[in-house]
């Protein structure tokens, strides 16, 4: 199969969905992109924002495609596979953008054998959601992780990759249940956080009022995560349980570590600490 | 006392001094800006940087100014303000750019009788520090707090107020504990969970460095802080221990709550929490 003579099919059309059609059309990847969504007025949108070529609210138009990529939330995903498994035709590619892959894989492992399953999850995103918010550039220089099944045929992984590679984005395949563990501990984690101070500051705040005033960039930026979309992310973190509570409880107790060296008055300690935390954080993001 | 025509000591020209310097000579906020550095080579870069007037490294500088302002670390501040004391002139302001206000206004009790003294708090920064660091438009738009003293006379007051207006900021008098609490709460705790965040990853990477590859824009910016300088940073957490323990602590409990949650697959509990976090960041940061 060549790519640029593909057609994709795109199903749920939010600021992932929206995204990527745009990201396929601009690059002239394929050879059409078809969008499917839950409401006419989103297929509408979706045409007039150039996300894609075509759009319906119909599910069925996944039948014409040679890859079919479903970018709604987790557990939408896992519920539209046994739909699409049905409707696509053979040989076709089925991909998904979810955010956690395990629920996701084992899902795709009931789809007919004649179908070429591949787990996909793009590391970007926005902490505003929709087709409003969707930029052809959203993708560039992402690592995007492929999760093949077993069964996945070289070439429709090698065709995966040569998407991922015309959106701008980097490929890196992974194991569902590790890539998991790993964005539990990354982005999961940090949206805990960014929630966790607010709710903290706010619980704080009903003594007195003025803390808001005194919230400062260092604020905003920590808590940007927090106004992330809560569908979303409630969908990811109940799809994603027992890595999400083991990062959460590595993080209470490095907290509650800094605290108790805070409350010791251990100057060295503390210094350690932070100086770990910062070499590793300056290695990271240079 | 009018503004134009006061001389203005800045002791220590890190970052915050340092830009201090500039707004104020950019402004022609005062008479003139005399720079009080440890190291010699900092006050030439002060200099040559066009951050003061003049600069030395002997404190004895402080002697000729209106107006003395003291932006070291906080212990620093401490240990510096007896000397200030027996150096400055009758009537002059003695101030600070201090990020923790309780020990600083204890120790600025003890001043001589004839001098004015004045806590300050600019909320602002950087995770970068030093004088490279410093900006003209660091203070601009932000809030200033103010500590005044019983003593400290109207006229003061004023004087200080116009000096942070002039540069761009806005004034906010707090009482020094009151001032404590609330920035435990915002930017401490904003500080410790980016460095919670960072530790608590670097810790599961150990079993897997792929995690790196996997960190994304969400914990670029939830980290962000965790690359704040350690010596500020630390002396900021010893000087303000209860405020900051009672903090984390509070963070703490609200991350075991949404752990709960997590855990039951308790979705409308969990989806109330991430609702409320995310309602209240959106009215503070709309």
């Amino acid at each position: 199969m060549i790519l640029e003579e593909t057609s994709v099919a795109i199903v749920g059309l939010g600021l992932m969905g929206g995204s990527l059609g745009m990201a396929l059309r601009s690059a002239r990847t394929c050879g059409e992109v078809v969008g499917v969504a839950r409401r006419a007025e989103t297929a509408a949108l979706a045409v007039e924002l150039g996300a894609v070529d075509r759009a319906t609210t119909e599910l069925t138009a996944v039948a014409e495609a040679d890859i079919v990529i479903l970018a709604t939330p987790v557990r939408t995903i896992v519920e539209l596979l046994p739909r699409v498994g049905r409707l696509a035709r053979a040989g076709s590619l089925v991909m998904d953008l979810g955010s956690t892959k395990a629920p996701i894989v084992r899902a795709m492992t009931s789809l007919p054998e004649y179908l070429q399953p591949i787990g996909g999850h793009p590391m970007c995103g926005k902490e505003t959601s929709g087709l409003e918010a969707a930029e052809p550039g959203l993708y560039q220089d992402r690592v995007f992780v492929l999760t093949p099944l077993a069964r996945t045929d070289d070439w429709a992984m090698a065709l995966a990759r040569e998407l991922v590679k015309a959106i701008g984005a980097r490929p890196l395949a992974l194991g569902p249940h590790r890539h998991d563990r790993l964005v539990a501990a990354t982005s999961h984690l940090s949206y805990l956080m960014a929630c966790g101070l607010v709710l903290a500051a706010d619980q704080l705040a009903q003594a007195d009022q003025s803390l808001w005033t005194l919230a400062a960039s260092g604020f905003r930026d920590t808590s940007r995560l927090a106004a992330s979309d809560v569908t979303v992310m409630s969908d990811i973190l109940l799809t994603n349980q027992e890595p999400v509570i083991e990062a959460l409880q590595a993080c209470t107790s490095q907290l509650r570590r800094l605290a108790a060296l805070v409350e010791a008055g251990d100057e060295e300690g503390l210094r350690d600490a932070l100086t770990a935390g910062r070499e590793r954080r300056r290695s990271v993001f240079p």
